[in-house]
């Protein structure tokens, strides 16, 4: 690993952005405040007593300033104090990608180069055939929630509990420099190995604080404040869970963490905690709203950014009509995440149901700091007229500065000073951003590029369709043609067939909402599609199923 | 001038804090959002656009990064123009301290070495005397709201209209390190010359980030969100007006400038332009609701942070009783300035309004990332029982590094790693600061100290007492006694005497709230106390008046 810790020169009014400070605030006004885990729960004070011991038994069992941590855990109160204690101590943190097959996996740790595993015993016979080759790592640590320890082949250092117990509190967490690393992830990419991603402190911060500023001075739909109570739905290895653990603490609210996931244990807390904000993606929110006794749990009180994916509106309306105020935000692990909050406007919060949806599942604004821009191949901004479309680049304080360990990869993220998402789009008229479609699954059809997001979301429309994904098969005379694959509900198969489908489609293009060119002559269905690991539908291997009749450019191999 | 400007090589990924960057959110969010200066409006779009054009005219007649350019106006559209494009071209804004005495402004432009002098043509009888004595001033701008310029012997480079409307708004501002300083002013000092305090544009944005965090996420009192309109009771030389300008700007808010002060004004605009959020002093909240009219104008929508002195609770009192939402805050000069915002939660807010009253006149709590101790001699942290005091200290990213061309005071500011308020406090359990009095406004007496600020704040709740001012006076016992110098409501002028006075002071000790020993047996009557240029009052001027009652360590000799 790179020697990632400057010491800085303590000079009396320098105050460089580390993640302790934001303990500052809390800890003086919300001590008492309570972090929930199922059972467990601890006050903040606990939380702050804890992070000097974690840090203290990591110290001696040799973890260094710049040294790899990687955690392995559901979201729970101890991964929110690996998120302090390990950057806080100048050592970086690695949220393990759980959702990730054991190869890629082992290859995330290894390219990291961490030193120290921290795992949820859950996760032993995952990692038990895999040790032989992880030759960094030289200690691991446990932790369990079971009566008693599971037996291991792993030399293990130490189990979580016992470690804190018998460590001193009394950590001094170092001043260093704040473009230290703090964090590194990898992220679920569609192509090839998953790519190393990374953040400093003083980028932990800045993302905190813009986002914070944008929750909290919404006027009423979405807002964020000092009472709120504070769940992820998102697992904590997944882009530091959107950075809410962060903010959520620098607020001092109750929070809330789920342990395993499961709709029913969430829908439990939600009720016995008071749970009113969350982080969610749509195919967790879809399970949520259909899970078993899901109608008897009061969702009214719960505000809901949706993200991960677009938003779909028969999914945003289900959330709606159980009271939810769901909004979509948009981001990426490469952007820590987040780029852009939908809020609505007092004006807008007309209470007109379907108008609402509408604006819901936009992505919406940029928040503060956040230079997003829509461009061509060319780096020229396009209208903002809501039809002209482009990429979206962006510059902000928060964006990873590149690839772990690839250079070239780094470069082409970077290419021309601003991040590449990777995402098609465009601007509306009133600032607001909207999706076209990933990059690489927009379907270049005889000059034209057809939006598989927007025939999705079309499809999705149908009374009867439960999923639908459109991808781009070779065709010899448009280059490219969509092919749709449509999941229909058990109680609609065989009702609906590939006329049904277009005809619906067709019914979009006569309102003038899509161009005739994009209604797919081939419809398939499906009996289900495959996810990745944060709950897309994975185009990836849908790609490399049809493969046969993909075009070139589209070919799934190894190097794509 | 030091070169304050460090070109920083521009990266892809780095993105350094510069006031710029706020502007990008309300320009996508809210260009059409406006801006009022008294009958003058104009949009969020213009104002960007107009920044654009004071760069290129200031940058035309030969203002370069680093340069200091002073302002001397009321509260304006100009000014607030002034407040971003004079610093993202990377010069220095000076604020001009309209308050001050001539020769101790002269004083403050030749500090700073200032270039260039924007100045509303109200204040030429104030300059045109001095400008023989401004040897670094080369250029005048004349700022000007009559239908004639005036004519003046200065030699003035235009008029800021003219060279607006015949600028170019393509003015590149450019990117430079965030450590690069923004603005400088200089504090309405208690004693000898003002000294000058300076900010970065980094502080100014992570003050910004800080304050806004914590007026937005409040629970209901006192909170901020995006559709507020905004107005500056306080005067725009004063600490950027508490940084509110840069705030409101960031959140994309209407903003109201009300030009010179006076209380009909405000009356007015917080009427016509529906004005629900503001900051103020004291003595001009007690102008505004004792003005002829006042209680014609409904003030019950809007929000008020009062600071620059503690708020005096029958002051807050008729505030609340008038349907105002006020509360306190702490900060300095030299803290850019927040180190404490009053926020009561959900649970305080009762409507009990006495109890509301006692929470509303505290200081409050440290907004994120404040690190605020109180401290004895030996920096050591008191007790947080509300009792123990000792001195303000803090850290904080925002807080000026030292006075200018002053390196012996900026050496005592920071002693100990920590800048060093001046103030006495103590801590309540609950974590909200109470400020005791100024360090050197306390009264050291018999090995006791005595809070002036208390005996104020109780001899002001004595029917028919207007205002109050303790200072110490020289005693051969007991080292310092209290002088309690008092001015009464003309109604009772005649029937208040020091007897009245002194058993309502001992009322209080008979009710354990302050110590015997504390009693004043000098009480003065005075028909009016001298102000400081920000509405405090004067106790420099008070311990000149008084000199031949003085303690010795209280002389006010042009070295103290």
């Amino acid at each position: 690993m790179p020697d990632n810790l400057i010491e800085i020169t303590p000079s009396a009014y320098d105050y460089p952005l580390l993640i302790k400070h934001l303990l500052h605030s809390p800890l003086i006004r919300s001590p008492d405040q309570v972090i929930v885990y199922r059972e467990h729960r601890h006050t903040y004070r606990q939380f702050r007593d804890r992070l000097g011991r974690l840090a203290s038994a990591l110290s001696d069992l040799g973890v260094k300033a710049g040294d790899v941590v990687a955690v392995l855990d559901w979201d729970s109160h101890r991964y929110h104090e690996c998120y302090f204690a390990i950057p806080m101590m100048g050592a970086v943190l690695q949220t393990g990608n759980l959702a990730l097959p054991p190869e890629q996996l082992l290859y995330t740790l290894n390219d990291t180069g961490a030193s120290t595993l921290l795992l949820n015993v859950d996760f032993l016979p995952l990692i038990e055939p895999l040790a032989s080759r992880l030759p960094h790592v030289s200690r691991f640590i446990l932790l369990n929630d079971r009566p008693d320890l599971p037996t291991t082949t792993l030399p293990v250092a130490g189990e979580y509990e016992a470690l804190i117990e018998t460590s001193s509190p009394f950590f001094v967490f170092p001043d260093f420099d704040e473009r230290t690393r703090a964090t590194t992830f990898h992220t679920t990419g569609t192509t090839g190995q998953p790519k190393g991603v990374y953040f400093s402190h003083r980028q932990i911060l800045l993302h905190v604080f813009s986002t914070l500023t944008e929750l909290g001075v919404a006027t009423v739909q979405g807002r964020v404040h000092r009472d709120d109570v504070y769940m992820p739905m998102t697992p904590m290895f997944h882009v530091h869970s959107w950075g809410v653990p962060y903010s959520a603490t620098l607020v001092g609210l109750k929070q809330v963490y789920a342990g395993r996931y499961s709709p029913d244990v969430f829908l439990r807390l939600i009720r016995d905690e008071g749970v009113t904000f969350t982080t969610c993606v749509p195919t967790i929110l879809q399970m949520l709203l259909n899970a078993p006794g899901s109608q008897n749990v009061d969702l009214s009180k719960l505000k809901m950014v949706v993200g991960g994916s677009a938003l779909p509106r028969p999914l945003a309306k289900a959330a709606m009509k159980r009271g939810m105020d769901v909004y979509a935000g948009y981001g990426q692990s490469e952007s820590c995440p987040t780029l852009t909050i939908m809020h609505l406007t007092t004006a807008q919060t007309t209470g007109d149901f379907d108008a609402e949806v509408e604006l819901r599942i936009k992505p919406g604004y940029a928040p503060p700091l956040v230079e997003l821009r829509v461009v061509d191949s060319d780096m020229q901004d396009v209208a903002h007229d809501g039809m002209a479309t482009g990429e979206i680049v962006a510059r902000a304080p928060w964006l990873t500065m590149g690839y772990l360990n690839d250079p070239k990869a780094s470069e082409r993220l970077w290419a021309g000073g601003y991040l590449h998402t990777g995402d098609m789009g465009s601007i509306d008229p009133d600032g607001t951003v909207h999706i076209t479609d990933r990059l690489k699954d927009i379907i270049k059809s005889g000059g034209e590029w057809i939006s598989s997001i927007d025939l999705e979301d079309i499809i999705l429309q149908r009374d009867g369709v439960a999923k639908a994904a459109v991808i781009a098969v070779h065709d010899d005379k448009w280059g490219e043609r969509p092919l749709a694959l449509v999941n229909v509900l058990p109680e609609f198969q065989g009702s609906i067939g590939r006329d049904e489908i277009r005809a619906h489609v067709i019914s979009f293009v006569e309102k003038g909402l899509i161009s005739k060119f994009a209604v797919p002559q081939r419809v398939e269905f499906v009996d289900a599609l495959p996810l990745t690991s944060v709950g897309k539908i994975d185009k990836k291997e849908l790609r490399a199923e049809y493969r046969d009749q993909l075009p070139e450019g589209h070919m799934p191999a190894a190097a794509e």
